[in-house]
């Protein structure tokens, strides 16, 4: 196997836009990634809900993922290139309690940039067809589920097709020069000292060591002057045994697919005018357990789960094998239709035609990201379930520390500066989000 | 099982501390201990160096530090219980570039009232006998081994004997009352409704979840109001199954003991005197890869480590067993024995006689510890590696988030007000500690 001058590891939105910025600014580099699967995008980027927004608490957040937008909206309008931009809209169902608690931070949106807009009950209830805004039965009280007092819209939202934006990275990426490595996954990064001096168990203590490449599942070693991590949950498995911490937490998280076709009811609330030029309902948020409704028209369905976070453990190193990670229909039945029948209860007896499930890649310190380099070593991750919407920001954050160091100032999509270090660990300086879906 | 108001995983410093705090102030509460050992202090806490420092770069750990140690004194020499406190100093040997480097961190040590003098390199080679300040030789250069160029010495530093500390806590947390079982080892921690309804699966989403105490591992469920995890390197097994992420980040760290006998110059060292009332030499850290050097007078030997960062991997979940964690008699000879011979070539050719392993809990975020609660839980941790020397202030931590909250104001000994959640991940506001050893 040849050198590099960067390899990524990880072939997902973050490891694949890395890759893209990596190659198309530093032209005259051999930059090839690695990827245990068979095309980009095809573990946990393909099986998120693929939502984008700007109306995070974060105003780091709020930064990483506008640009991010702005940048995915340029492919899509001006270079041509669909990558399924639809600006539905987030529209969060609040109680009395909920927005008052919210205001601090829909202020600081505002003065940030971010377009929200208000809806009173009354609106909601003109608007979305079947909510039920006052919870009055015996099972709403039994599991205090809050009244609907106001929603919160956000224009800039919506949804994307990973797989076409994935797609859109990587075929720009092999334009520019790049290399991908399919099938192949990375079994251990090779840490060598910088300057060998040829006795059995370098590095030694004394020796400045370095991160050289990775040695893959087949044994074969692929060595490279940088080496960008970027492996999502799966982080930890590659740096902790050389002792660099990860940082990842890796927590399953479930999408349950309910048809709307049959129950008029449930038609009328996929497609519910008024919000956006699609004539479909916006990504609603219910005011409990962060349950979520995302309308998918092509398959008239909607996809549906929540923040899942009762009881659900954390794992440090996660299987590689998402498919040990099964969608539980007791949790659709139990947790999720509970609440959901409530709120909404044309979907009382509706049941999921599909589900799958899939691992987000929690940054428990914050809920943020982070891009830290060491010495050959470039590790990004962290994104907290939202790496999709951040994926374009994050990219150009890892070639500005490669480029420039831990401290670079990375130039994000439009023109934003955003210093790299202060999504390091070492010098972090960022908001902690609180809006966790 | 009888049910306990407080119950305590683990009898570490960290853990016995907390619960005798707890107990003396909550008098008429039941405090249980568990420990999966036979008496306290007898992992980690017993494994380690064992030494108390207040010069730390953080003034977090200044301040959780120095009224530490002020309490352990008030104990020896107030109460007059023996916890081997023997201030023999720190001496931090730097070059030229370490000490400017550190001139800003030493000023806001001594500006927070941490009492510090300097050595010039001709007052350590007057002071140290055998100390090689200049680097000259082969081996020297191809470690790039910096000359020593200044000395920086803590009086208010030392070292402890930690089963006797935590014998003092034992002691006084079960004349307060307070009862521990020893043997038995918590295995899961119990997560139960708020509000249990009786249906099977619980607790739902939609359900207040709290942490009701811990099932052992005879299958034996100990119920508990608030259960606090002191388990230290193990924290993550604990916390990560119910979804609240321990924070710990362990790695083994070893110890050679280098008998002083038999060698002069090696007794010479040992007895240096000048330094402190104990007539030794100081514990000494050497200008590369935190060598340290532990004077250890009654069995007339060294103690010596390293900061053994290089390629030494992190768990996230170690090994219950302690002796699986093997000393590496390579790691003495080719690693720190090549340093140490350097700059103290008296120790050359000369051998451990005895060595052993533990682990050091890291908070890889700022290298700081933690406290923070949950429903019916409070997890502290991360000491990475100077826990023995925070305990007492850890403990007054925990007891005062179980009385106040998470924004309780602690009060450590002397009168020190410290605010809990600046050690908490959601409110956090500490210093980074950049002088781990």
């Amino acid at each position: 196997m040849q050198d590099f001058d960067i390899l990524v590891v990880g072939a997902g939105i973050v490891g694949i836009a890395s890759a893209y910025h990596l190659q198309r600014n530093s032209p005259g580099k051999k930059v090839l990634v690695v990827e245990r699967l068979g095309d980009v995008g095809q573990a946990n980027t393909g099986r998120s809900n693929a939502m984008f927004r700007n109306t995070f608490t974060s105003v780091d957040n709020q930064t990483l993922a506008s640009s991010a937008i702005d940048f995915y909206m340029h492919v899509q309008n001006d270079l041509g290139i669909d990558v399924g931009m639809d600006s539905i809209g987030y529209m969060w169902l609040m109680s009395e309690a909920q927005l008052s608690a919210a205001e601090g931070h829909i202020r600081r949106m505002v003065a940030n940039g971010v377009e929200v807009k208000r809806y009173s009950e009354e609106e909601l209830r003109r608007a979305i067809p079947g909510l039920e805004t006052r919870q009055r039965s015996d099972d709403s009280r039994l599991m205090s589920l809050p009244d609907v007092a106001h929603g919160l819209f956000g224009p800039k939202c919506g949804r994307l097709a990973p797989e076409k934006l994935t797609g859109f990275y990587r075929d720009a990426f092999v334009e520019a020069g790049g290399k991908i490595l399919f099938n192949q996954s990375a079994r251990k990064l090779l840490v060598e000292p910088r300057d060998r001096i040829g006795i059995d168990g370098e590095p030694f203590v004394w020796q400045r060591s370095r991160v050289a490449g990775v040695e893959l599942a087949d044994g074969k070693e692929v060595r490279a002057g940088t080496t960008v991590v970027a492996a999502g949950a799966w982080n930890n498995k590659l740096t902790d045994p050389m002792g660099t911490d990860g940082h990842a937490k890796a927590k399953k998280r479930q999408l349950f697919a309910v048809p709307a076709g049959g129950v008029p009811l449930l038609g009328d609330l996929l497609f519910a005018k008024g919000f956006n030029p699609s004539g479909t309902l916006p990504f609603v948020i219910l005011p409990k357990s962060g349950l979520f409704i995302k309308p998918v028209k092509e398959s008239n369905e909607f996809w549906i789960g929540c923040e899942d976070e009762v009881n659900r453990p954390y794992m440090s190193y996660p299987d590689d094998d998402l498919e040990k990670f099964l969608a539980e229909p007791a949790y659709y039945e139990n947790d999720i239709h509970q609440i959901l029948k409530e709120y909404l209860p044309q979907f009382a007896g509706v049941r999921p035609s599909r589900m799958w499930a899939g691992l987000y890649s929690y940054n428990t310190l914050d809920n943020m990201p982070y891009v830290f380099p060491e010495e050959g070593l470039i590790v990004v991750g962290g994104d907290s379930g939202s790496g999709v919407m951040k994926g374009d920001s994050l990219g150009r954050l890892v070639d500005a520390v490669y480029r420039d160091g831990w401290d670079a100032e990375a130039s994000l999509y439009g023109d934003v500066p955003y210093r790299a270090s202060k999504l390091s660990f070492a010098h972090r300086d960022v908001e902690r989000e609180d809006w966790v879906l």
